[in-house]
């Protein structure tokens, strides 16, 4: 029950969305740039880096949402979803995406706390100026999504699966086809 | 200095829309919306809020060029800065705004920091489901912004005199005139 009356029962940021689409429109593009967009990086990594900063941000409809998108990039295994509360210990990632990692949960703090070392760390397995500016963009992003999301006090589902349809929405169809796939 | 090669020396999240303009176009309207758009809050109370979060965030560029924003949009008088950052102890703001600016706070550590006692307490004062909306959505977006403008190691002018200029664009043209405004 969210602390707001939006007159629909969807969850998380679907909610907030369909309450104002003038809001979502922008919120939505920017999701399908960052996540879908031309970019070097796949777009199950950066499912995983918005997962994954969600994660830190306890806000699990994000968390969820985000990383059964990343799910459906792969194989569709929901198991990601834990690895990823875990630190990603099971899935075989790059150390390139490692160190993007690094740099996004350093974002997920605040701005100031990354450093010209985790930069250079970035650099040294690969990561491009490109790759780290979207890295950073996406981190701070859901540092948006996230506080939008339980700021407002939205429900969401607990249960893994209930995120698959959603993921594989996310993952196939994007951000931008209708105001509700958010 | 950014951590990144940007091709340009503007300021701030000035010279990464200048470096990423398809990220940039979201993110201005974004701000065109919120900050400007149609709203029961005035501008002034609305870039308040902005540059609020921002000092919160310890981000100078952004609490600086919408603290100047607000500035403008009332009598141009750039001491509102230093309120802002004392926490509203001079200008005269309404309870109301007083709530609002509760509620943004508590969305700047984390958006489940917000408590119903918080959204009564706003309500108590008149904040409307609007209000309260848009106030959880300015708080959050000033937390992305202000992450990847230090996130990627922007530099800011330090003088509050040096955001004159940009307060009153921001102020009077907007955010979307041109994809420097940022």
């Amino acid at each position: 029950m969210s602390y707001i009356t939006l007159n629909n029962n969807l969850p998380g940021i679907v909610g907030l969305m369909a309450y104002r689409p003038e809001t979502a429109k922008p919120l939505n593009e920017l999701a399908e740039i960052l996540l879908r967009g031309e970019s070097t990086l796949t777009s199950a990594e950066r499912e995983m880096i918005a997962s994954y900063v969600s994660y830190q941000n306890e806000c699990h409809f994000c968390h969820s949402s985000h990383g059964a998108a990343a799910a459906h990039h792969l194989d569709g295994n929901l198991d990601l979803l834990d690895d990823i509360k875990a630190g990603f210990k099971k899935i075989d990632i790059s150390p390139k995406l490692r160190a993007l990692l690094n740099i996004a949960k350093k974002v997920q703090i605040l701005g100031n706390k990354v450093t010209g070392a985790d930069i250079k760390a970035a650099r040294n397995e690969g990561a491009t100026d490109r790759e780290i500016h979207d890295t950073v963009l996406i981190a701070a992003a859901f540092c948006m999504y996230n506080r939008y999301v339980d700021g407002l006090g939205t429900w969401a589902p607990e249960e893994k699966e209930a995120y698959d349809e959603t993921g594989r929405m996310l993952a196939h169809e994007g951000y931008t086809r209708n105001k509700f796939t958010g």
